[in-house]
């Protein structure tokens, strides 16, 4: 059997003292020139990003809505592939669910990667195969870092509590094998912190630091477990770190992605 | 500026005389054997199935999650252009939601389909690429078909509604391009029937009649608006109807697809 996915991270957060977690959110349009003559522009983007990277990445972030193309496809397999080949395990932002015989074609997607994001509207069913791959990490939306999360993440219900919630309860409910995560927003620290006080054992993958401007001490305090294994995610704030021009953008994202590991790493406590 | 989008459904009903969505939830696994062997199985598999059904359908709904590979892109790219052909609207039931800049690629999305399905988790700011498009139809999950809808959609705010009325009414209020519909179950004709009357308005998708048993009868008196225009989706009822041996399979979609229409048409109202 293999490792469990948070197991697997906590060795990776070790490894290079980071609970970083590079967003690969590759805009095609927003490829240097020299890289949009190749057969795959978005890998040959994400190669470098990642040789420049890595050192400093307890993992990658790919969001599927960039790579929603027979080309965009290939680039993102061959992403996945070259990050596993420098250790670094790969989360993909999918943000799904679906039902029945349809969620099980999402689950197969589970297989190139170690962990997804998944939305709870519909329901523990439009999850449960991805719940069952005890190897892999499921990380639920619970409160997103948007402002739009006042629509219905924010609503009150009868119980006197807020929707989000109840859904952290549910996620807590549903992580019978020890892989289920939640996505909570940097952009509400006061959330966060109520939020892991109910959850204290669910990993957080904390988006909204970066571009965004949430709060990095928060998102490091309430983001990860007493045994500190959660995700701090930057996605443009690394990739698009440098001027898009020749290859000095990987050297200006390595630098991005050490600086916010440096940052995040004054919050954490000693082991 | 082209025709709104329902508009165009509107049209597509009264030439097919027809409100039936045929799902095309293609599972490379159920694909005939002498098909197998085609250089894209799922979109020779659709090809059959278009030129069987295309007299009884108002739309066709691939959903995306079958075809999340290099391969399933270029069939469900070909499944599009070939439905078009046959001058049947495309409705991808894709369930997205994202943030900010990532949304607008999903709305790229958009470009080649006449509507898409959404997930309103994540607030209106998530949806708005979608909303803006006003050619293109939106249809929000409201009150799903599955038993997990029972974990969220029917929690009771403290406004003593359940949230899927409250994502009832905010879709409504989104509607200001008069391209929103949403997605109502027929497992629920109760539900069904107070949603229809909250949002009078607004067309509805309704899956469940097929495969999930649902009430066909409550699906068109209340999946409809007023005017006649909406959907009622059959997805595993029609295209694996018949025996996936030979080309038999595409004849037994066709007589499915007739036969729910006639069924629907029983309850649809004389114009």
């Amino acid at each position: 059997m293999t490792t469990a996915f948070f197991d697997r991270l906590a060795d990776r957060i070790a490894t290079v003292d980071s609970v970083v977690s590079v967003g690969l959110d590759t805009d095609p349009d927003r490829i240097p020139d020299h890289l949009q003559d190749k057969d795959l522009p978005q890998w040959a983007f994400n190669r470098r990003i990642i040789d420049a990277t890595h050192e400093h990445a307890a993992c990658y972030k790919p969001n599927a809505a960039f790579y929603e193309s027979a080309d965009g496809w290939r680039a993102l397999r061959e992403t996945i592939a070259y990050a596993h080949g420098k250790d670094v395990p790969v989360l993909l932002d999918a943000k799904r669910a679906d039902i029945g015989n349809t969620t099980r074609q999402y689950a197969e997607m589970l297989e190139a990667v170690d962990a997804i994001t998944v939305n709870p509207y519909m329901g523990r069913d439009s999850l449960q195969p991805f719940l069952d791959r005890a190897d892999k990490g499921v990380f639920v939306l619970c409160r997103t870092s948007n402002p739009g999360r006042e629509d219905l993440q924010d609503l009150e219900l009868d119980s006197g509590e807020p929707l989000y919630r109840r859904v952290a309860a549910l996620a807590d409910l549903w992580n019978a094998n020890d892989n289920v995560g939640l996505v909570v927003g940097a952009t509400g620290p006061d959330e966060l912190e109520t939020i892991r006080e109910a959850v204290p054992s669910l990993p957080f993958l904390v988006p909204g630091v970066g571009a965004q401007g949430g709060d990095a001490e928060a998102a490091v305090e309430y983001g990860l477990t007493a045994d500190g294994v959660g995700l701090v995610n930057s996605s443009r704030g690394i990739i698009y770190a440098g001027e898009q021009e020749g290859d000095a953008f990987a050297a200006a994202a390595g630098q991005a992605a050490k600086r916010l590991k440096r940052r995040l790493n004054q919050y954490r406590s000693a082991d």
